[in-house]
């Protein structure tokens, strides 16, 4: 297997919401992880981050994810880090605690092992002070859910040497996230900056009765948060100012700035009393979903968004849906890799497994119609990958294309069921394939089969041209192993030629 | 038809980019709308708003749309507003001159007219001096892109009556917009305090290079944009706090808000200087892509945002996709009505069109290959409405499951291009339902075939059972008559029964 990662060691100093999410991070790219974290229960909170984590990437992807990498719990800060080729720090936000832990670090970890602090405020120049290679380190950090927001700020302190800020973004890179570099080091750096200016508002708004948290989320979400999930602020002012771009914008709306409207230049107190009505109002907002409820609502809205970004442009991909299809195309070329050895190929072959995605449902909890479709056809573009008809090859101007399925449902799946799909060459000539998928869910309950006919073509021309040798000769010893198989039953058939089983 | 709206004519004054993206809210609801603006080229601004509206509309949503309202231009506001139901009032951001075509309105409008601005800032109260009906005068603040984003701020001032608001929240949820009630007013309502408190944070860190616009974009939407499209800041921060949830998360942030982080209480002078750095920036940023284009890559980027909301929680929708759920319910409520007369059943029905979304593409550029079903799936469903099968037959136990399909491809499908099914009954049992669609595309190229077994079940007991008599009265006539059409070609077919033509 073509590794994804240039590192293959990490480990986590804290293990919460946040360090869980890291280790979560660094397991589904294949990376090991070694875990120091005094907290009594600190193996049964990271094994629940690890467990929404695996729950949402399945959702997300249906790319092939390296083999997980092996989780272990240090007794010590110097054994976790003894292997290390990045530590990440995520303990609690406070200067003495991270400077004792970081020195801990410094002392055992190898001299040229990346050091990350998770921190949301603390600038790294602080950090740094005392330590004997602090040029190695720097603030990497992440946001809830770590495991799905791709964000990583990447700052470095006085002492950071341009080498270390450009291996921390490939790391980032080779396991799907996106490393953004801050260029100045400031308290709360970017993101933390932006939310907590308007954090501060928004606290002054429910203290002064204007509206409730509930009314303050949805004026957020159903306006400015659906821009800001693929344009980010400037973006998105570039277009309301029209033909005339941004400094027509900032022409327009620049005076608004002094009018006398936010209670900014105040900090509000935020007290008991004020507290407590925001908690009640959440509350109520919550209307009974449970946090774990919540937090899945959450995951399964966030990976619907990327996937949606991941369409988007013509299927080039927007945003943080180009970056999840980059990560895509390299795990599918990792696996690739991995396939030097030819697959089995005296039984049908095993070339695509997927997840059911909560997208994927209908109204019955069941997985809608064509998606069926979509999982077959990504069994058949397995296939094609395997005999060489892949992205290079269809940008050259020759591809398959389908050109006749016949779908029989047998059983339904479920959201989260995980899918199995075997294929079984039928036929094969100079122009013709001619397939034939079975569809199992969970442990192995066959749920539907698709026949297929798919014609060799000159995609610029528009018509059928034989497939060239290279690609008849993988396909070949396939096409023989299988003719020796029984044809399954099924094939042939055209609807409603043989009476269905009255039970579905 | 059933109308969707209590409102049939309204009146936009001014039609800029907000006033044109209500006009195109209207008329896509069904509504006539006189328009006022006395812009020279009015006319042509309003009918781009318009042009993009209805392409995003058709990308978003399948639904049976209303036949659209008549688009007027009127010489005066006083003509534009005389038999309007609704006035939204869209003219520039100065009190003085808002206060003046307010006059005019309050003066022509007939007295129960509802009378919403767009103001982003001013007062309700401040704007209703002088007017004779202060009482149905209210702010409606919406987002750009007015025909996408959903929210609607409604804002009454000390003389409007809590009938006014009522209604101004009927009208926006028919025509499938977000009226959201802002208990106190106060400058700038609650959306555009917390846009400026982050946009205020947000020009600092440009100014002071601690990032560029870029970055500072890349921040929001790889992180929190993200979040925000489907959870505000209270409901995400709940989550954050774990089991414990709000008051825990406040007592360990809150104290947060005391550090000396943010620039906030000064107001950043936005000289020439800053303007022409921002300008720069936005430039580099965009990388060639002109504002249209990048308003189109937007306005798919939304769509898709929204079409996965609408998938969340098993389908049920979410947020601005639950909302747009609950809209085209309605729309197919409304068309179900229209159908009360019995549709042509001499020859195939023509019962569902669609249009080739964005997230429909693949690489090629062309319809992927599920889609096809999806559209076939949509198709059938049409169908079944159409015997009674509903939502609430469905919810009541009984339904019509497709048991088997063979999809035959004859040409492709572009982004953007309509498409069109018609479906001919092969035969009907007391359990069985046996379909032919054709699918066209464009100005009628058949591109596709889908025959279809369906069988009727009681989804509790999971098995095929008669079904009733009323549904199977619905269909017989249709069947009877279709019986006497041609058997189409492709029906009856095993995959590669019959030798493929060579050009695909």
């Amino acid at each position: 297997m073509t590794s994804l990662s240039p590192i293959s060691r990490a480990a986590a100093i804290g293990g919460g919401v946040i360090g869980g999410g890291w280790i979560a991070r660094f397991l589904l790219a294949g990376i090991d992880v070694a875990v120091f974290d005094p907290h009594p229960e600190a193996q049964r909170i990271v094994a629940e981050v690890i467990a929404n984590a695996e729950r949402a990437y399945g959702l997300l992807t249906g790319a092939p994810l390296p083999q997980r990498g092996r989780l272990t719990f240090a007794a010590s800060v110097a054994e976790a880090v003894k292997d290390a080729q990045w530590v990440q720090e995520s303990v609690p936000e406070r200067l003495d605690l991270k400077r004792r832990v970081l020195a801990e670090i410094d002392a055992a970890a190898a001299p040229d092992a990346l050091i990350g602090s998770s921190t949301s405020g603390l600038k790294p120049t602080e950090l740094q002070e005392g330590l004997s290679h602090p040029e190695r380190l720097f603030v990497a950090h992440p946001y809830n859910p770590v495991y799905l927001l791709p964000l990583v700020e990447i700052v470095g302190g006085t002492a950071t040497t341009p080498a270390t800020v450009a291996r921390a973004r490939e790391v980032l890179d080779a396991i799907g996230m996106k490393g953004v570099v801050i260029a100045r080091e400031i308290e709360a750096f970017v993101g933390d900056r932006l939310l907590e200016a308007l954090w501060r508002e928004a606290l002054w708004l429910i203290k002064d009765d204007i509206c409730d948290v509930e009314t303050l989320d949805d004026v957020i979400r159903y306006s400015f948060g659906l821009r800001w999930a693929q344009m980010g602020l400037f973006q998105t002012y570039r277009i309301a100012g029209g033909e005339a771009g941004m400094r027509h914008f900032l022409a327009q709306f620049g005076p608004c700035l002094h009018w006398p409207w936010t209670k900014l230049t105040d900090v509000v107190d935020l007290d008991e009393a004020l507290v407590e009505k925001i908690g009640a109002q959440s509350d109520a907002q919550a209307a009974g979903l449970s946090i774990r409820e919540l937090e899945r609502i959450r995951d399964e809205n966030l990976v619907g968004i990327v996937q949606a970004l991941k369409a988007g442009q013509g299927g080039r991909g927007w945003g943080a849906g180009a970056l999840l299809g980059d990560f895509e195309r390299r795990l599918w070329a990792a696996a690739g890799g991995e396939r030097e050895s030819a697959p089995e190929i005296g039984a049908p072959l095993a070339l695509h497994e997927a997840r059911v995605s909560p997208a994927w449902i209908d109204y019955n909890g069941h997985m809608t119609e064509h998606r069926y479709l979509q999982v077959f056809g990504d069994a058949t573009d397995a296939l094609l990958r395997l005999i060489g008809v892949d992205l290079a090859y269809v940008e050259a101007g020759r591809s398959y294309y389908t050109v006749e399925t016949h779908i029989r449902h047998l059983d339904e799946a479920r959201l989260g069921e995980a899918l199995k799909v075997t294929t079984q060459l039928l036929a094969v000539d100079g122009k013709r394939l001619h397939l034939f998928h079975r569809l199992f869910a969970g442990e192995g309950r066959e749920i539907a089969t698709a026949e297929q006919m798919l014609l060799h073509v000159d995609t610029k021309a528009g018509r059928a041209v034989p497939a060239p040798e290279a690609v008849l000769a993988k396909l070949s010893p396939i096409a023989q192993a299988h003719a020796r198989l029984a044809v399954p039953e099924g094939a042939g058939r055209s609807v409603g030629a043989k009476k269905l089983a009255e039970a579905v």
